[in-house]
This record gives structure tokens, sequence and C-alpha cells, in this order.
């Protein structure tokens, strides 16, 4: 028999007991830990509650499920665990992404395993597959809607045609967005993903830090409408790629056009493409987020560490020089706020050889659609018009079709 | 050093040596068994191939591959191989599909691996997935695209809006179809694929011999042009879902509705959804043929059948009773090349209360749509009419939205 203890009793943590508990096997819920233990007297499982920390460190726990989030305590308790010879099973992408190099070495000296799988795309298996089943390949490129909360958004905006703040009251009515959604909304949840993901398909320490990161708080109807127009719709997407020894990685609202997978993945639904050598594009799609879905993913975890006998996983510490601009060309669409539109218009004219314009005068907005361009000029021309009199703000999106 | 022997050095069994060789690990490519040693003077590997199948019994090898496809011999050396108490991997789904219960109880018995990830939907992890990562799940459907063959035959006719046969002269020129395709045109291939799924999700034997299977070969442009007007395309489906104890299995040509994440998966691209009580809607897409891809599939069996302790996976040999309707409503396309266009109306207006009908005189052919109906009544009707003078030929094709 096998003993399990589940830090942390919110919706995660009570769908993990809830899959233990149903599932007939040889796997035991042995303690839960909660902050407060009063709450909990009239809890089905009152008789494991603890609110000690001491408890979960005994000799009688096999395996230590964290799903408390944050970096501290969790930090502390992981490393605990792991030094005292139980396996760990997370979903905390803040700490895999920051101390992740760290964590897996320590579970390593101690000959137990230190698995994460709920920590990236809810209940998509998307980092055994990174991990295990894609060893064979060099991976050249991933791309995701890695974000539940910004999707539900996004979709919200589309199908509606509402406005953003609109949409994020209702996500949050709903509990698809937190009191506080910064970390969603600005891109730093998908970043540390995308960290995570990266740091295992290209064997160095892809740090988010790093990343260009935009969220999706500049969204605007506009931006909707003129998506639809040309075929597509905006989603929040993580890329990165490894090309030549190069690492490119960003977070960025994109308009995907119809041809693109991401384009049907709406409301809480994640998906990742994967690029390998030998498989070439393979795609996960599934819930992002959500008690079940999350808890199969941790479940999974467990059994895993059960009955995987590897236990040579690392990341690496070699921090990857990140690139801040793909080597790829793609079209792209520009939203400016101006003070003078005729000198921003012959800006653009002198810069941009292949552009399509809408000028709206009566919201002081021009509408830029640039073919085949490379990132690099799009941010030089961008950050030369932003320094300019005549720019008040500017945004650009890439259009990805695939 | 883990010592591997592959049987059969065609397109896939080159792919896997040729990853095998490319990853610098512990595991060492040892003998390849092909028909003809003397076709094979000049290889790379000249120095490992033999035409002897006893060397392949030996103590010197621990993993035998097997890529010689179909049912003998491979199935004498597959057994004789786990008897030797060697892990087997295998692409074979005709193997699998009609003796998977038993070679997977000579596994057990002698303690070693059979493992088959590339028997269905070639580059893409859908089997460890359903057996490991949603072991704790209660697996509600599976939809999938199949086979890569129909498929690029589909696309074909939809995109250049040519003939079913000139799609097929097509796919055979670029080596996307065999000289006799009939296994794959004909559905066998799907439905032996859906078996194998089936199998392992709903933990009873699914025959396939007992599914509703039809292929795509009564296809024709009317067919795709109706579908376009529908907004869909027509995918060659495997469905299986289990509702109260009961499986319904089929594999069929679909219109898929541009809403549903088939309609996008176009040439050599498979794609399979399975729902879960607990993860919800999880999508696995990717190439489903091809020499690496599948090479990458049998390549991640070799690594798990050395890394995983789990040694207890068996098919259940008790046989699932299958359903030949779906309790599911949907919309129908029904095409009737009729006698007696008049009875033929008679008919159809006494039987269904809500449909569109299109009445071409030229080509004596009639296309139904009918609302919200039951396969059970659309069949007995069909079979109805069908038994009557005044049809010819009669096809039906279901219409999914998602």
């Amino acid at each position: 028999m096998i003993s399990v203890a589940v830090l942390g009793n919110g919706v995660v943590g009570s769908g993990v007991c809830e899959l233990i508990n149903k599932n007939d096997n040889n796997i035991k819920l042995s303690k839960i830990l909660v902050k407060n233990i009063d709450k909990h007297k009239n809890d089905k499982n009152h008789n494991i509650i603890t609110d000690k920390i001491e408890d979960i460190f005994g000799k009688d726990i096999d395996i230590v499920v964290e799903l408390i989030g944050g970096i501290h305590p969790a930090y502390e308790y992981i490393k605990k665990s792991l030094n005292n010879k139980k396996h760990v099973i997370t979903a905390n992408k803040d700490l895999i992404s920051k101390y992740g190099e760290e964590l897996l070495e320590i579970a390593y000296q101690n000959n137990v395993k230190l698995y994460f799988e709920a920590s990236v795309g809810g209940g998509i298996p998307i980092i055994k597959n990174l991990k295990n089943y894609l060893a064979s390949n060099e991976i050249k490129s991933i791309k995701g809607i890695l974000n539940g909360t910004t999707n539900f958004i996004l979709t919200k905006m589309d199908k509606e045609k509402t406005s953003y703040t609109n949409a994020l009251k209702t996500a949050q009515e709903l509990g698809f967005a937190e009191a506080d959604p910064s970390s969603d909304i600005k891109g730093y949840d998908s970043a540390r993903k995308l960290s995570i993901l990266s740091t295992i398909a290209y064997e160095k320490k892809v740090n988010w830090e790093n990343f260009k990161v935009e969220g999706i708080d500049d969204i605007t109807e506009t931006d909707i409408k003129k998506a639809n127009e040309l075929g597509g719709v905006i989603k929040l997407l993580g890329i990165s790629n490894f090309e030549k020894g190069k690492i490119y990685a960003s977070v960025r609202p994109v308009i995907v056009t119809k041809d693109s997978e991401f384009a049907k993945i709406n409301n809480e639904y994640n998906s990742i493409i994967v690029e390998g050598d030998s498989v070439g594009r393979l795609t996960f799609t599934g819930k992002g987020a959500g008690k079940l879905p999350t808890a199969t993913a941790v479940y999974s975890d467990i059994v895993d560490s059960i009955q995987n006998k590897e236990n040579s996983f690392l990341f690496n510490y070699e921090k990857a020089f990140i690139e801040n601009h793909s080597s790829e060309q793609c079209d792209w669409y520009i939203k400016i706020n101006y003070k003078n539109s005729h000198k921003v218009l012959n800006e653009l004219t002198e810069h941009f050889k292949n552009i399509d314009l809408e000028v709206n005068k009566k919201t002081n907005q021009i509408l830029v659609i640039v073919k085949s361009e490379h990132e690099e000029y799009i941010n030089a021309v961008s950050n030369k018009l932003l320094q300019s009199q005549d720019v008040k703000s500017l945004n650009s999106l890439m259009i990805l079709n695939n």
C-alpha cells in the first residue's frame, strides 16, 4: 500500500482526494494538510486532516502532493519532503519555473521523483509526452494557448462582441478569473508555463523573465473586429523555437486565422503544438484548468512515481540566451493611436512597402496590416514611432496561419 | 547496454534503426531480420543483418521489435520472443486487434512487456495516454480520424474537387496508398485501430468484426459538394462510446461541420478525441503514418519497456456486446439513387417529419437532410427503401458538429 499526503485542500486538492478514493488500487490517502483545521471538522476525510506539517514528513508517507501554490512555504515543504525520501507531485508552475533545477537535483540526490504534469496545461498530458514520448526527437518549436482565464476572456470578447472589462467581470463571476487576475492577464502565467516546457524541450534553463511578454489588457473591440475581418480570432500564445542553437520565446496576443488549429480552441481549453524533428507536428488539446481535469494530471503523476524506474530527469542549470525576435517572417497587424495622422502615415509608407491602411479620424486610430515582415523590423519601426511626438500608443500583433 | 533486434527492414523498420543509432544512450541495435539477405550486402548495418529467425531468440537479445506486419509469421515470432523472456514492441494492428489478449497474457506470464503504441495513430501517443495517463478516468467516448490514406484521399477530393478514383490514383503515386488499398478504403484498418483503443478504454474485448464498418469508396463529388454546402467536409471516423454498460462502435464517413475539431485535420494527419469522466475532452493530433513519426512511437515503447516497472496490463477476454446504433440523435445526409422518384418521395415524407429535399432528375438522385434523428430509425427507413423496387442504392452519412 502506497501512502499519499495531500498539502492543500482547495479545488484541485479535493479533486485529487476524490480520484484517490474512487480508484480501487494500492494508493491510500493518509493525510491532508490544511491551514485551519476547525473549518474541516465535518469533512468526510476529517480523521486524516491535519494542520501540522510535521505529520507529512514521517516514515508512514511515501508520496507528497503539493497543491498549496506560490513560492513559500511550498518550496520549503517540497525540499524537506524530497530530503525525507518522499516522491513529490506538484502543480506549482511558479515554483517549478523558478526553482525547478534545484528541486529536481534534490530529488535525484535522494533517489526519489519530482513530477509536475499539472503545472502546465491542466488536464493535458504535455509534460510527460514531451519528456518521455518525445525524448528521441529534437524539438523545433512549441506554440500554445497556455492560460484558460485569458482564453475564456478572449472567447467571450469574440463571441459576444463585449469589452475586455465586461468579459473579465464575467470570468471573475464564473470563477474563471481570480480577484487579482494580473498574473493571467499580463501573460506571466503563460510565460512560466512556456518556460517549463521550453526548458524540457531545448535542454537549457529557459528563464521566462527574459521573454518578451505581452498580455491581453490592451486588446479592444476594434482589434477583435479587425481580426474577424481578416478571417481570424485573437489568442494569447506562448511561442518558443529552437533554431541554429538559438532559442526564441515570447508570450503575446496573436491573430490566428481560420486555418489555424488554435482558431477553434475556446473558453477554458488549452492547446499545445509541439514540432519534433522526427514526429513532425503533434497537437494536444484539453481543459487547461478545473478540479478534475487537473486532478487527472496529478493522479497520473502519483501512479508514474510508483511505476517508473527512471530517475535521471534534471533541468539543465545552463541558462539559455533568449532571442527577442523570431527569425520567421509573418504578417502583422498594428494599431496606432495617433496625435498627428499625416506624420504617422508618412513614416509608415516610408518604412513599409507592402501595407494596408485604415484611418479612423473619429477615434484617432490607424490600423495597419503589414505583409511578411520580420519581428525585428516591426519592433524597430514601432519603437521609432513610439518615441515620436505623433504617436500616443501602439500595439502590434502577429498574424499566424497555422 | 540493452540489446534490440528489429524484425523487418521496411519504411518503419529503417526509421527505428535510424532513431536507435541517432540517440546516444544505452540502447544498442544488435540484429535486423530481413527476408533476402543478398539485397542488404551494401547496407550500413550489413554486419548485423540476418535472415535467420533463430538469431533473434538468443540470450543476447533483450527487446524484439516486430515490424513485419500481417498475422503470420509475426504471431509465431512474437509468441516465441515473449516465451524467451524478451520484451516485444510491435506496430502490428492486425495482430493486436486479433490476438492481443492472448499475446498480452503470454507477456504477463513471462514477466516481460508487450507494447504497441505505433499500431494506432502513427506518431500520436494515444495508447500510452489512454492506458496510463487516463487510467483514473472512465472513458465515455472515442472519436477519431484513424487512417491516413483515406484522409489523404478525402482531403484531395475536397480541396481539388476531383473524383474518388483520381484521388486514389494520386495517393498511390505518392506512396500514401498501397497497390491493394482495400483494407484502408473499406474502413477495416480504422476498425482494427478503433477496436484496440476501445478494448483498452472500456476494459472489454471489443471485436471490430461486430462493428458497423463503411468505407469511402461510395463517396462521390456530389457528396463532397453537399458537405461543403452544409459548411462541412467528409471524414472517415471511427466512433465508439460507452453508456449505461453498452458499447457502440462504428467506422463510417461522416460530414463534420466547420465547428468540429476534425474539420481541419487534413492529408495524412490523424486526430483522436477521447472523453473521460474527470478530464473531459482530450484531443491528440499528429501524423498517422510515415517513417519517422511511426518510428518515434516505436522508439518510445523501447524506452518504456526498459523504464516501466508495471507489468500488469492485460486485455479483458470477456467480449463486449456491440450496439449497432448510437443512442444519440444527430442530423443525417442521405443520398438515394432512385428508379421511381414519386414513390421514394412519398416514402420519405411519410417517415420523416423534418427534412430538406433536393431532387436531380438528370442523375436520378434525391439528396435528403434529416434533422435530429436516431441512427436506429435512419437504418430502419433506409433498409425499407433499399428493399423496395424504387431505389437502386442508398447511402447515409451522419452530420457531426463536434
